[in-house]
């Protein structure tokens, strides 16, 4: 194409790529060119001489669950679109909700669309987290599972905030004290459970521990009515989300239980699910939005840096007591 | 590179497209021929052939509130994602959150990376609605705004879903009755709102009618509040969707007025909202997943066929009838 348009493949190639200090003429030329020869002026074309689309990819897992009970993905969401429209790159959200669309992602992710990703409630056994590690994808979990691969990761001390939560419960005096676990093909749930256990000692019951594999209110309207056919004289309860805790206190308001009287009740995120119950919820501030941001920030670093990825980095949170235990 | 690899143009295009009948030998012989001249394999590349990515963009606007209050954005992904997974497309979620992600987005659907676009709560004068038609890319909108450009469309009729609503809210006896209304710059709002007034004829009284920009909960909270000063003895209220509703009943059960025996609520859309309010909401079924299948159905059509666009589809609502009036 250079030589159809009688200029320079350094220009050409400023041309394609929309840069500055190109001459009108020049410009003129190598469109002229581009005409003639069919050239396409396409972004997918630029990939092919920059290997950069500036696109990056986040991947949520369970749209159902996520999308409709979780209000940290928004968060998340937001933070992560923020870092990269700083950085003039384009957060491309994908969604997975069967086999079929994790091998086609996994096909996406191979075929050069994005130049990095964020991996969202990755579960054990994760094979797009595999793919993406063999790929070499600069990315960043959020949260990670057991047994992820060696990507770096941004996350919370689940294990340590579910403790801390839990410990003021029993020192308000509650003893028959129940877990609603979820997600505990992942880490969050898995540490969580692991907190509560650590935080009760002597008086955990394993019998009080009802799982669901989702964090959404359904699975705390199943697991509360469940938790009270075990032990009708249950005093303390620990959801595994607020979203569980909020369909955990619909099924104590509705059987005339009384919140924090007769079960005082935790959650954890500090979604909006936690002041919209009624007494407002006490739970542990997951700060979601800075999670989204420095998972961008990783993706970034590894892309602006390609040297060595960053190691995993815990955010701090915070127990927020309110009315409800 | 058909010179290098020393076959046909026609094999070289089938090895890179991952097409079937080609032999082992052309096989190896165009993948040893790539590595020779550095080509990567790459879907980005195959565009340059192709001319298409299989990927289509569901662009949304406003995350804050949409993510954070709307569930039916959660139902409208699942249906887009089943269908265009079912025809091996990605589905790939762009936000915009500001005027750079909007400037960003529309040089995103010029660069190739999509073959279509479903374009959500789109605003008058909305630039990227723009773009995507002079851009001749298959499309949709799921609602619509007023100024449009001509883009097939699927929706629902806002208008007479009112109505039928606030209809029935006067028929139980209601007199001084108010709406929340939000979203006034796109069609669902201004839709809402001209089935409010039109439903209550001599009985509609502009100073009832608080507006917000958008369908959320502090928007329904706050709308409430300003409701009820400016008439404390309001009997009905119709709120432009049912995370407004919920808001409103918030401020209602704070102010100690019963609900429905001093004011009456109606909401819209038949989001997980209306059966998380005490006393539960009665409200418009909106089809969201439905709608979103429809959209996806309407790009993969305009991609196939080459043709005509479709025109736009009204999807009927029906509504549901609960305890809140």
């Amino acid at each position: 194409m250079a030589a159809e348009a009688g200029i320079s493949r350094g220009t050409v190639s400023r041309v394609l790529n929309n840069e500055p200090y190109v001459s009108e003429t020049a410009r003129r030329a190598v469109e002229a060119a581009v005409a003639k020869v069919g050239y396409v002026r396409n972004a997918a074309a630029r990939n092919l001489v920059t290997q950069r689309s500036r696109a990056i990819a986040l991947i949520v897992h369970e749209p159902h669950s996520v999308v409709l009970d979780d209000p940290n993905i928004g968060n998340i969401l937001i933070g992560t679109n923020a870092v990269l429209s700083d950085a003039d790159h384009q957060l491309v959200t994908l969604m997975i909700d069967s086999q079929r669309d994790s091998d086609r992602v996994i096909e996406y992710l191979r075929g050069g669309f994005v130049d990095g990703a964020i991996i969202l409630s990755a579960r054990t056994g994760d094979p797009i987290s595999e793919a993406i590690a063999e790929l070499g994808l600069p990315a960043s979990f959020v949260g990670h599972p057991p047994d992820a691969p060696a990507i770096p990761f941004i996350g919370i001390d689940n294990r340590a905030a579910a403790e801390a939560i839990v410990e003021r419960l029993v020192a308000t005096g509650r003893r028959r004290i129940g877990m609603l676990a979820s997600g505990l093909d992942r880490d969050s749930g898995q540490d969580r459970l692991a907190g509560f256990q650590a935080a009760l000692g002597d008086l955990f019951d394993p019998a009080l521990v009802v799982r669901h594999p989702f964090y959404s209110y359904a699975a705390g309207a199943e697991g509360m009515a469940e938790l009270l056919e075990r032990d009708p004289h249950i005093d303390g309860v620990f959801a595994a989300s607020d979203a569980v805790a909020a369909g955990a206190m619909d099924v104590l308001h509705r059987q005339g239980i009384s919140i924090p009287e007769q079960v005082g009740i935790v959650g954890f995120d500090d979604s909006s699910w936690a002041i919209r119950c009624t007494p407002l919820l006490s739970t542990v501030r997951q700060p979601a939005e800075t999670l989204g941001r420095r998972a961008a920030q990783q993706v970034l670093d590894q892309l602006l840096d390609g040297g060595e990825a960053p190691d995993g980095v815990i955010l701090p949170t915070e127990i927020v007591w309110r009315a409800s235990a």
